[in-house]
């Protein structure tokens, strides 16, 4: 059989002690175990050692593109997710629905608006603004992408969502180009009509009577510009595949011209069905050679500051996903994105643990899969630049330096 | 006794497991053993992480010559380890005789014709084609070089040796430079004449009437320019010898300046005199501060596929060359250029283990000497350009970085 491969990242795996155990080393993982016995481990630090990586540029990095090089920010990469086609020098944004009372912003998820309600809102923000097309699609909640297409624009310009309630600010150029300054008018123009139009829409009317936040602003933040990239299969001369719950994820995947698979049930949430996606991925290897395999609740837990949370979802996916990847007889590397601390709620730059197996290859014979015991695996320390070379080498696809 | 050091390069020493056990793992090797319990281990990537590297990248990259600045292309290492004394802008290739019916290469080795044959043949090539003065020489069976060495030429051109059997293509320029397109009708000149010249040549008459393949085309690859570079010695401080039997590593140490030294019947082959090669090392010890001693076999074991064949061969160099090198005295370093996979009959991007012995250096006291013991080696995990800066610091001929 060729050899195929399953790179399965487990969001903001890594993380610290609570209560003198990390949540994957108090983790009961007899499947990743068998793994860890005939694999190689090691300790990675997907940018640079102690370097806080965001997900967007850490899976760029993973993947093989050097953020410095292809990142784009943030907000082509959503976009790309939410499913919008981008074009060379559209500018991109992340967007939420928003609650401003006077010039003050009271509320920045608008009650957490279902997404059936920001649906209804779309029409309200997609228009014409000079010569410049309006392109918005609702997401998950109050979450959405907001894209600029037109010609002479720049995505260095300040947000208008600023991580905080209080004072609504106008966006500003951040350099003195034309295309910045226009750009920033685009955005300030489009908030004032979009808030007019918001404000006078029947949800809205509804949800002043009910005393609920309104959804009567939109704001804006991660400002980048989309440019075609070299694909994934030129880059690395092999086809792959993405499944992934999360909208960024698949934003990363279509960026680098990666097949999404959709899952039926694949949330990128807490309750994300990872039987769909392990069967999902079995079925993907037989036209790729590689696929890409995202869970996002690791994070999510870690960001909650839910240890317990995090141990028993790491428990569900040794249970449920990992025995349907074995079975594909597929190599298969297990890590994280970066480390995402419970005790801290935040991602950290501490390094990650890396499991390759593959059922010829080599072991250093592991008794565990963790933090600590990673720091004696066979592999050492590795980046995450490294990742991309060592799969490839696996696949027997990696081209000769030299001769 | 000031302190000297042999580099032992087993070419293509890593693999990966064969029924449980790589090859070195298996092999039984107490004299190596002996050296390992004193000495500190690490496993290394030539060139990075993955990487699988060519035979002439490789050692070049360990020597402290950084390929991406001085690798010239295979042709002019393989001239240089002919015996061709290179000038600066001299375009050499690999060439093979080879068999052609018709447009068709039917044969790429022409049966693998004796050395004596070839040689025979080489008066047929030798020939100036315009102001370029074409120069072949036969190597070994079959192979052969070429070089050109005229004014306004260029490497750029595609090769006539596809590696593959069917129809024969015409070199071609890759750029549109007039060097590039000048050197390409030197070669196809050069092909349609020495094709006449092989067919009427008494030689392939007689194989002919015998019903033997002909020795009737010959076809390049491998193109590349000489260009002087420094030398081993200016580089470094330290003065080096080579010891190989293969044409491509006495080419590398000619290239970077290092004197070869000729060893009866060190042949590059499987039958190679492991001991002349000793004794050879041990006297050149007497001048030399650095000995790097080559030897093939490992590599032509596992193209072979023959796991057995090239653990048998591990245990006769343990047998018959460490002890001669052990009781020189020198430190001793052990390793491979790359692995190359019995399973794979290639090469492969697998860390190498390598072994660093110093009378009075540090231990890491590894019981083990081979890809699973090594990942425990007190280097940890060392890159190819880290051997040379270990090396001179083991020499005390490092220069301090600072004061």
């Amino acid at each position: 059989m060729t050899q195929k491969i399953i790179l399965l990242i487990l969001d903001g795996l890594g993380d610290l002690p609570v209560s003198g155990k990390t949540p994957l080393q108090a983790a009961k993982k007899p499947n990743i175990l068998k793994l860890a016995l005939k694999g190689m481990q090691g300790l990675m630090s997907t940018i640079g050692r102690g370097i806080v990586p965001g997900s967007d540029t850490s899976h760029l990095q993973i993947l093989g593109y050097e953020p410095d090089k292809y990142y784009p920010g943030r907000g082509p990469l959503e976009a790309l997710g939410a499913g919008i086609k981008l074009i060379s020098g559209d500018i991109a944004f992340r967007a939420n629905f928003a609650t401003i009372l006077g010039n003050k912003i009271t509320d920045r998820r608008a009650g957490r608006i279902d997404n059936s309600i920001a649906k209804a809102l779309e029409k309200e923000i997609n228009m014409q603004i000079d010569n410049v097309q309006v392109i918005f699609k609702a997401t998950f909640e109050h979450r959405g992408v907001i894209v600029l297409r037109g010609k002479g624009l720049s995505a260095n310009i300040s947000p208008t969502d600023l991580h905080c309630l209080g004072e609504f600010k106008l966006s500003v150029p951040l350099d003195s180009t034309p295309e910045a300054k226009k750009t920033a008018y685009i955005i300030n123009t489009l908030t004032r009509i979009v808030r007019a139009n918001l404000e006078s829409n029947p949800i809205n009317i509804e949800r002043k009577q009910k005393n609920l936040p309104l959804a009567n602003i939109i704001i804006v933040r991660g400002s980048g510009t989309f440019r075609n990239i070299i694909k994934f299969n030129e880059m690395h001369g092999i086809i792959g595949a993405c499944i992934a719950g999360g909208t960024l994820y698949k934003g990363v995947a279509r960026y680098i011209g990666m097949d999404v698979i959709d899952v039926q049930g694949a949330t990128g949430t807490k309750n994300t069905n990872l039987k769909a996606k392990g069967y999902a991925a079995q079925k993907a290897l037989e036209k790729y050679d590689f696929v890409f395999v995202h869970v996002k609740a690791t994070d999510s837990f870690s960001h909650d500051g839910d240890a317990k949370g995090k141990r028993k979802f790491i428990e569900k996916i040794d249970k449920e996903l990992i025995p349907i990847l074995e079975k594909t007889g597929a190599a298969i590397v297990i890590t994280g994105d970066h480390s995402t601390a419970c005790t801290r709620k935040c991602h950290t730059g501490y390094e990650i643990p890396i499991l390759v197996y593959e059922k010829e290859g080599r072991s250093d014979a592991l008794k565990g899969f963790d933090e600590i015991s990673a720091m004696k695996g066979g592999f050492g320390y590795i980046l995450g630049k490294d990742v991309m070379p060592i799969i490839l080498n696996i696949l027997g696809k990696a081209k000769m330096y030299g001769s």
